[in-house]
C-alpha cells in the first residue's frame, strides 16, 4: 500500500488491507487532482488505541479531510469522527454477506453530534472526489484553483457521457 | 421559513416545505456556530430548471457548502451535486412509508463522479455540523478558529454525556 | 448503440452505456411492434443540462413516450418526468450491489405530481411493451391497429406458454 | 364510492373498498383534468371470474387506461394486465404490516410480456396523473389539448413550490 | 416435463417451464411416497383463462392438493386458491434479482379469505412433502397408511442426520 | 382462552397468551365451519418438553391439523412439524419490532424434509381457512361436505366483494 | 440511573441516557439473580477516550461481563469488545427510524477476532439473563449455585407459560 | 468431523454436516486457545428428541458453553438455550438464498427469558472466540490464565493489523 506522509492533506484509512482493492479508487481520484494523501490500515477493532490516536492527531498533523473505509459492523469512520473536528468521509465496504447493507447502516446512521459524510456501497472513488470538493470549498486561492479543476472534471464527465451516446 | 441571503456560506434547500420540521435542525446547528446560511424550497421535481440554476450559481454566489434534504425518490441532493463543484450534503427525509430507506438509498447510492455526503435518516442536525466541519477544514485563520469551536463543541458533548452518567 | 431519429415515437434513454445490455430488450420489444424509436445516453448526473433539454424538447420533437433506464441513485426517469408532459417509463437497472433495490426505490417512490411508470428490476422488455400499450391506447385508427397487434402478441404468449406445458 | 359509467376513459378498480381512502386520490386527479372515469371494487381473489371479465371487456367498453390498487399479495394489477391490451397502472396499497413493501414487489416484479406501470406505495394521485399523461400522449387534437393542460399543471406545481420557498 | 394425468391426486403447476429445475423436487418427493400427480405449465399472466379453468376444475377432476410454483410477482398460487376449495401450496421461485424475496411476499401475503400454504424460497421438496402430509391427514385407511409412511420418512431423516454426526 | 378438547380435529397453539388477539381469528374461522378445535399455549422456548410431547401425541390424540402462531424467532411451528406427521400451519405473529418479518422468515424458511404451511404476517384467519381446506381435501363424504361449504364460503366472499363495488 | 460500584460483576453501559428505558430490563434481570452490577452512560461517540478507558479497565476493576446497549450506528458494544478480554453482550436499541435494524447490524456484524454476543432488538432482559448464564458457566461453587438458580428460573418460566394455557 | 468427547468444555453443534465448512472456524479458534471441545450434528428439525436430550444433558456432562450453528429457519441455538442453563452462542449460517438474513433473525430475535448470544452471519470464528471469553470470565485461576491468553491474542491482532499498514 503506497503511503505519502509528507504534506498529506487527506488521510485515507481502512479497517483491513483486504479493503484496499475497494479503497484504492479513492487514492486514484485524489491523485487525479494532485492532492497529497497518506494511506494506512487503522482498524477500529484490532488497534483501537492507535485508531483513537490517529483521529486525535489528524488535524494537528496537517490533515484536512479523513476518508475511512470499513465493512460489516463498520465502526472506523464514526469513531474517527468522534475524536477529530475534521470532516470524515465514510465508505461502506461490501463484505461476503449482506452486500454492504450492514456496512452502510453502520456508517451512515450516526447519532446527533458526530456526522460522517457517507458515500455509496463501495463508492471509494466518490469519497476521493468528495474530499477534493471539500478541499476546494475553501476561501483561499488554492481552493479556488481546485474548484476550477473540479468544474473542469465535471465538464469532461459530461463530454465523455455525451460521446457514449453518439 | 427564515432566509438569510446576505453573505450566506451554506445553502440549505429542501424539496418541499413539509421537510422543514426535519431540516430546521440543520439551520439550528449552523446558528450555534454563527454560520450565515440561506434556506429555501428548491424542488428537483416541481421546479427542475430553478433547481439546476440554483446549483449552477451556488459557488459564484459565494456559497461554499450545500445541504439538501429530500424524501422518497430523493433526487435533489444528487442533482445539485451534478451541477456544482461544491460539497453537497444530503439528508434523507423519512416520509409516510418505508421509514426513509427509500430516501437514504436514493441519496447515497450516487454513481462514480458525483458524490453526495449523506447523513442519517432525518439527520439534519448532523448535516449542519458536517457543513461546519467542512468550513472548518480550510487552511485560513477563519477555518482554524471554526475548528477550535468544533473541538470545543465536542468537549461539551462529552461533558454532557458524562454528566448524564452520574 | 443504434439511433433512429427519424419519426421516432419513443425516446429510449439510459444513464450510462453500461446499461445498454439491459435496455436493449426495450428496443427489441419496440422493434417487434414496428415502433420507431431513438436510443441515447442521457445521464442525469453527468450531463444534467442536456438531460433537462432532452426532456423539455421531447414532446415537441414528436416523441410520445420516454423510456429511461438507470441504476443506483437512479434519477434519470424522475427528472425527465419533471420536465415533460409525456408518460415516462422507468427501468431500474441492477448494479453491482443491492441487486437493484436501490434503483427500484429511487425510481418508483416519486412525489405526488410527477409520476414515473416503473417496471421490474431489469424489466426493459416490459418497458418496451408498456410503451406499445400506451401508444395503442389512443382513439385513432393507428392506435386501434396497434392494440390489435398487442392482443395478437398476448395470444402468442399464451400459445407458447401452453405449448411448454405439453 | 362514486361511479361514472358513461363514457369513462379510465377504469379505476381496487381489491377492497378499504383501499378507497388511498385510491380516491387517483379519482381526484382525474377530475382535475376532466377525465371521465368509473370506480369499482374488483377483487382478484374474491371475485376472480368477474375480475378476468372486467379486464377482457375493458378495451371494448371504451376504457383506454386501467388504474388498479391492491395491497399485500397484490395480484389485481398484474392479472388485469394479462387479459387486456390496455396500459394498466398499479398502485401498491400499504396494509397493516410491512409498510407496502409486499404490495410494491407483488405489483412491480411482473414477468416479461405483461407490464404493469407501477407508482409509489400509496401513490394513487400519481396513478391518476400518469393516466392523464397516457391519454395526453395520443396523436389527435384532444390528446394535444390534454398535453397542454398537463404542461399547465406542471407550471402550477412549480409556481406553488416556488411560492413556498419565499 | 413428465405428466401423469391418470388418477393424479396432486396438481403440480408452475408459471414457466424455467421453473421446472426448482419444481422437479416436489415431483420427486411425491414419487417417493407413491403419490400420483400431474405436472403442467399454467401461467397466471400468459394464459389467465386456462389458469382460472385449471383451478375451477381441479377438485372435480379428482385433484386433492395443488402445488404452484412461481417467481417475481408470483400470482399463480394465489389466483388458483381463489377459484378452488382445495388446499394450494405455494413455492416462491427465486429469479435473477431480489433472491426470491419478491416471490415470497407475493405468495404469502394473501388477503383474508384466500389462504396459500407457503413454503420456503425454492422449497419445492417441502411443498411435495406438505402435500403428502395433507393427503395423510384424512380419516380413511389410505390416509392412515400414508401417515405411517411419513412417520417412517421422519425416522429415516433422523437416522441419516444422526449418522452424519458420527 | 377457550379450549375444546373433545373431538378436536385442529390443535390451535401459540407461543404466548399475548398472541391470542391475533390467533383468535383462526379459532373464529374454524367455528364458522363447525370444526372442533382445541386452543392452548405451548411455548417452544419456555416449555420445550411439553411442546415436543404435544407434537408427538397430536396425531394419536385425533388431531388432523395443527395451527401454530409465534413471533420473533418463531420456532414453534417448525419444531412441531419436526415431531408430527400432521400438516402444520404457521402464523407469523408481528411483535413490537421488525413488523413480523423476523417471524415470517423464522417460520417459512424451513429446511428440506420438514415443511410448515406458512400464511401471511398476522394471517390467523387464513390459517383457520387453510385448516378447513385441508380437512375438506379428504376422500370421504365428510370432506366432500366440507368442500361444498368452502365453495359456498367463496361464493359469499365474492358476493360481498361485489356488493361493495355497487 | 442507579449505580452500584461496589463489587459489581457486570458493567451495564449505554450510549445515551435515552437508552435507559430499554436497558433497565437488563438491570432488573440481574437483580432477580442477585448479581451486583454498575450502570453508566458511556458514549462511544461523545466520550470516546472515556469509553476506551472503561473497556481497558473493566477486567482489572473486577467486572466479569459487560452489557452494552446502543442504537443506530451502534459502535459501543464492538468498541468495548476491542479493548477488553471480557465477554461483551450487545443490545440493539431501536431508534425513531428503521426499527432497530441498523442497530442490530451495527452490533452483530463484527469482524473476525472481536466477538459481540448480540441479543434481539430491544432485548435488554435477555442481555441480563445471558450475563447470568455466563457467570453461571464457571467451574466454582458460586457458579454452580447460580446455574441452579437459572434452572429454577427456567422451571418457573415453564410453569407460568403452562398456567397461561389452562 | 472430528469429535473430542473427553473433557470437552464446549459443545459445538450444527444442524447439518453441510454447515461444517462454516463451523470449522469455531473449532479452530477453540484449538488456538487449547480449549477441549466436541463437535456433532444435532438437527433441531430432523432429530428433535436427541437435540432436546443434548441440551438437557449438556451441563451435567461437563460442557460449559454451547456453540450452535444453523441456517434458514435456524431453530437449533434457540431450542438448545431453552433446555440448558448454559450460555448458548448462535451462528447464523448463510444458505443459498437470502444471504443469511433469515438465519440471523431466526437466531437473534429470541423471546424474553431465553437468550442466545448471536454472532455475525457466518461468524463461526467469533463464536469460538466468544466461548473463550466466556470461559475466561470466571473467578478461578484457570480463567485468569485464559484471560491473559485472550489479552495476548488481542495484542497479536493489533500487531498484525499494524504490520499491514506499513
Amino acid at each position: 500500500m503506497s503511503t505519502n506522509d509528507t504534506g498529506a492533506l487527506v488521510g485515507l484509512v481502512m479497517g483491513s488491507d483486504s479493503d484496499w482493492p475497494v479503497m484504492v479508487e479513492a487514492a486514484k481520484a485524489l491523485e487525479e487532482f494532485g492532492i497529497a494523501y497518506e494511506a494506512d490500515v487503522v482498524s477500529a477493532h484490532r488497534m483501537p488505541q492507535e485508531m483513537i490516536a490517529y483521529g486525535e492527531n489528524a488535524a494537528s498533523r496537517g490533515l484536512r479531510v479523513i476518508i475511512a473505509g470499513a465493512g460489516g459492523a463498520a465502526h472506523l469512520p464514526g469513531m474517527l469522527a468522534s475524536v477529530t473536528p475534521l470532516p470524515v468521509i465514510g465508505v461502506p465496504v461490501p463484505l461476503k454477506h449482506l452486500d454492504g447493507m450492514d456496512s452502510l447502516l453502520s456508517i451512515v446512521q450516526m447519532p446527533g453530534g458526530v456526522p460522517v459524510a457517507t458515500v455509496s456501497v463501495g463508492g471509494a472513488r466518490n469519497a476521493g472526489l468528495l474530499a477534493v470538493r471539500i478541499l476546494a470549498s475553501g476561501a483561499d486561492a488554492e481552493a479556488e484553483q481546485l474548484r476550477a479543476q473540479m468544474v473542469d472534471f465535471q465538464r469532461r464527465l459530461r463530454d465523455e457521457a455525451h460521446a457514449k451516446g453518439e
